[in-house]
């Protein structure tokens, strides 16, 4: 099954917007089995719209669009699959009612340019929309789709799942797709690519490489008739792909994050968390705080972003005054502090300096290199520390530093 | 001048990255006074790719292509466009060499299938990539350009600012534009539509409302021959706009943020800041150290992610225990307590609950709506707080919370 996506929307064209709806549709798709060819995003321009429209329903098998359901006369979308499809656009009394009982529920009456949210044509069925307003309309001619579904990426999204999703699953019930994620850190995209080169010429399942934030993503795809036969050609590049990368590398699956898998092992062991952090400035904190349930573990942090204010949170300064800032000894004193300071079961702490010696630097501070880091761990057996040193720009380094604080935290505890 | 984005590569179809270069651009070239007027994506398909690259030359002015430059076999931009010109590619021997050198600096040899990124055709320029290896091409045949650009975000960036744009000035040199944005916070985006809907039927300057982590911008496009007579046209819609909306509301203008206005007032008055938050989690300090020259005001901020160890920071256990911790009361003395417990001149502190009570909940926190939240602020002539309430959804009342509490720390040290 081929599919193209149309996103619709003149505001996607002036900049400031991004169209998240097509890469939601394009992750959507691909777990469904379905070839993806194209993805264009078109203003409110009646003429453009028909082009791309007309186009897209008479080389692809599906056409998605989102936008341009609203009720303004910028919103075209309808009148424009009407003309693809030599319709005409007739109210519909039942989904009139609706929408007037919509608005009266707000308390509000109807705009009458709202009307036409309630038409469709011969070939079209309405999608419903309880979130939102417009239904979408499911139009189906010579055996070719067109879904048009609302802008809203909350609504879009119920709307793909509940209703199109599986209409299009049972459209293509011969073919199952199982996704296998394995999520790696601390080798190149470029070290990968040489380990696993035999790999990437397979087309079933076909394995792809991603950068991201949390390291590099080894996403391998198969597609076979059944669930369980996907399943099994997975296993064998699986196993290869471990054998080839190693254990160690490779730090999580599928939906993890290092702060999911941090939660998951201090919560699994019971263990509360206190941290103490310098240039990471809260972030590695923050991040944790986004996982559910981290009520449960996370104490707090000490963020010290001024080296100076270390002493004061209770980090010995002769280690300081000795070593200097960014060092091992340093950061399993700042991870002791942290554990002492919230009370907590586990101490983690990062320091470290992520760009130019500034108008408070020492001597030390000026001999390390940008992008340097230690973690340090503690808990009652004792502390420990792993180093880093990380990529230039600002936000990259804090992310990365996050990133390895967290795998060596978990790693710390495993062992 | 009319022109068209084409993104390339597979893994823009298949879900997992994001297309931020389109976006990138879009905001670009609006700013250029160019009518961008398609976007599309393709895969690394020989066929598509011809077919998306012949259409946009033919029906645009100018094409910009981000992707496909790589060396492998999968990166067929430069093919595809020496196709659709019907030119050959001939490798340029000035190009080789500074390839050849570029990996050598590398202390790595050039593997043979980059020699392909050291080719021209007739039609085609190289673009200088300094901080990449593949250099662009600007390719014209028949008055249409083809622009072809580097898939790494920083790359094509840089390309675009230094080589591109003013390339393209050039060509649309009687058209000027003059972009201008008023940041508001506190009212709503159907308030502003209806306060200022006259203004939004005007086509020049055209207005634009945009919904944004830190509130709702609103931005003036103007286009005219100057610049002058652009900035001139500009003038009566933000009279207008600073009018009816009213002064406290806008916050910002064009590329302010928050965390940047926060940074100016405490630089311009040399003051320092020391926080202390409970459920941002260490949002608000990572946000302001994200700032160029943090360093020179934030002091750090203290974590309490457990209300039951705010005492322990020094906040007065008897009014959390009579008011509960979710009250002016206590965010005015968390901030006394942050300004303290950094020796700073300012403290801010931010409290409230996120989410549903949860195992550690008192009688009063049961009490509190999810989203609430108090804002407090201490100098060293008193205290302050406002309250603030967000909507749902974890990261979102973050993040608005955030945005909040520094614009109420603006408005605070200013009055």
């Amino acid at each position: 099954m081929r599919a193209e996506i149309v996103s619709i929307g003149t505001e996607l064209l002036m900049g400031e917007t991004v169209d998240t709806n097509s890469t939601y549709l394009a992750t959507e798709l691909a777990k469904l089995g379905v070839d993806l060819r194209w993805v264009t995003k078109v203003g409110d321009d009646p003429g453009r719209l028909f082009e791309a429209l007309e186009r897209a329903w008479t080389r692809s098998d599906v056409t998605l669009t989102s936008g341009g359901l609203g009720p303004t006369s910028d919103d075209l979308t309808r009148e424009s699959i009407a003309q693809v499809f030599g319709e005409e656009m007739t109210v519909q009394d039942e989904m009139l009612k609706h929408l007037r009982g919509l608005f009266a529920g707000r308390g509000t009456p109807m705009p009458e340019t709202n009307v036409k949210q309630a038409t469709l044509i011969p070939s079209a069925e309405a999608i419903p929309n309880p979130i939102g307003t417009a239904p979408g309309w499911w139009a189906e001619k010579n055996g070719h789709v067109i879904v048009a579904m609302p802008g809203p990426p909350r609504e879009i999204q119920r709307m793909w799942s509940y209703e199109v999703a599986p209409r299009l699953k049972a459209m293509n019930p011969d073919v199952a797709i199982v996704t296998r994620t394995l999520k790696t850190f601390g080798i190149s995209e470029g070290g990968l690519d040489e380990m696993l080169t035999p790999l990437f010429k397979s087309e079933n399942p076909l394995l792809g490489i991603y950068s991201k934030q949390d390291g590099i993503h080894l996403r391998a795809i198969a597609t076979a008739p059944t669930e369980d036969e996907a399943r099994r050609l997975i296993v064998p590049m699986e196993r290869e792909i471990r054998r080839a990368v190693g254990d160690d590398a490779i730090w999580g699956e599928d939906d993890d994050t290092p702060e999911s898998m941090t939660a998951a092992v201090l919560g699994q062991r019971g263990l509360t968390l206190g941290i103490m952090e310098s240039f990471t400035g809260g972030l590695l904190a923050s991040n944790l705080a986004e996982v559910e349930g981290s009520r449960g573990f996370l104490l707090g942090s000490a963020v010290v972003y001024r080296d100076e204010l270390l002493e004061g949170h209770g980090v010995d300064a002769g280690l300081i005054e000795e070593f200097g800032p960014v060092h091992e000894r340093v950061a399993e004193d700042m991870a002791r502090a942290a554990r002492k300071l919230f009370d907590a079961d586990v101490g983690l702490a990062v320091t470290g300096i992520a760009n130019s010696p500034g108008p408070d630097s020492q001597g030390q501070r000026a001999g390390v290199a940008i992008g340097t880091t230690w973690v340090g761990f503690a808990t009652k057996d004792g502390v420990g520390s792993i180093p880093g040193s990380y990529p230039s720009s600002r936000l990259r380094i804090r992310s990365r530093a996050v990133t390895h604080a967290l795998l060596g935290l978990i790693r710390f505890l495993s062992d």
